[in-house]
């Protein structure tokens, strides 16, 4: 099996999204025209995928689904014991932050949710979660001491940048931002965009 | 100034953050190197990107911000009248959806929210907002009458491609995708993905 490194991009991306397909899919076996079907990608991209992942033999009455996530997991370099999650916290728990607090959001996944942070006392006081939550002077401390690798932001966009300085000053891995906001950060740390309203914006145009 | 068939595709995405970067900024004029402070992006990319909008000549000691934000608004092709709004929908109106039912959220954007689906009808009834909410099976119907141009998906996993079946029907322009499901769409119809579990995977195996 190829290993991860020479996967291109595009691939990884596909797999991602083929995983969580997987994982909720009922049947035994599935096909890469079924999987067409469902994701409208062309069959033979799906194949060419698998292929670089180690499925080399012909398959023409279909794919396990089990062998094909044990496959794909292990390709990705993902954790399959729920004993070891990836530990992530939220900055910010206005609406969209607070909404992230339901515990069965991250159930199913390779990551648990160690903590909340909000700028707000009250709102830190007031809100309720399974995991603790945090006035945003101590993220610093917090994501050094649990050991938190990855952040979603979720704060006001005026703020959103004295946050992500906290997150860079503890090291933080990576951040999902949920803000408008284009953050400034050092070439180790990767952000991946997910702005709502700036997504409306590219399809409004067609980007 | 060329138009904007010939912008390259992450020129257009980068001109779309720093729009939303400028609407903010509260100075007079800005330098690229102030640009690049904000945003982690190069001087002289951003100089090259402005250059493809028609900044051809020596710029020193910076642009005048709002000259900037009227010349990418017009090469984007926003609209800059207030009362010429385009109608989004929000569909799946659990923790996520709900979060965005905030009118303040979408207030200084080119879109408008004008109407939320559920398929429970008691959370359309309970849920408050300033745009009318209905029940999922009233979507094909709702979208073709208000002239609604796209969608943003926030169902749970196992009800997305149903809701999707419903804005093909009625001919969405294009759907934000908040699930972590790949959603198989004819190609007239654009998808933007921003699911936060599958952005944690693609951190947490640097894609």
């Amino acid at each position: 099996m190829k290993t991860i490194g020479v996967i291109p991009k595009p691939t990884k991306k596909r797999l991602i999204q083929l995983l969580t397909l997987l994982e909720s899919y009922k049947e035994t076996k599935i096909t890469s025209l079924k999987i067409q079907s469902l994701t409208g990608w062309k069959d033979s991209l799906i194949r060419h995928d698998l292929w670089l992942i180690g499925f080399n033999n012909g398959v023409s009455n279909g794919y396990f689904v089990s062998e094909l996530i044990e496959k794909i997991s292990l390709a990705l370099g993902f954790e399959n014991s729920p004993t070891i999650k990836r530990k992530c916290c939220i900055v910010g728990l206005g609406r969209i932050g607070a909404a992230l607090l339901d515990a069965n959001f991250f159930a199913k996944t390779d990551f648990i949710i160690s903590a909340g942070f909000d700028s707000n006392v009250n709102r830190v006081e007031i809100l309720r979660s399974t995991f603790p939550l945090y006035p945003a002077n101590q993220i610093e401390f917090v994501v050094k001491k649990e050991q938190i690798e990855f952040a979603i932001l979720a704060t006001d966009d005026k703020d959103a940048n004295t946050s992500v300085q906290r997150l860079i000053n503890c090291g933080i891995k990576g951040i999902v931002n949920m803000t408008n906001v284009v953050l400034a950060v050092p070439k180790n740390i990767k952000v991946i965009n997910l702005s709502v309203v700036n997504s409306l914006m590219e399809l409004s145009i067609d980007v």
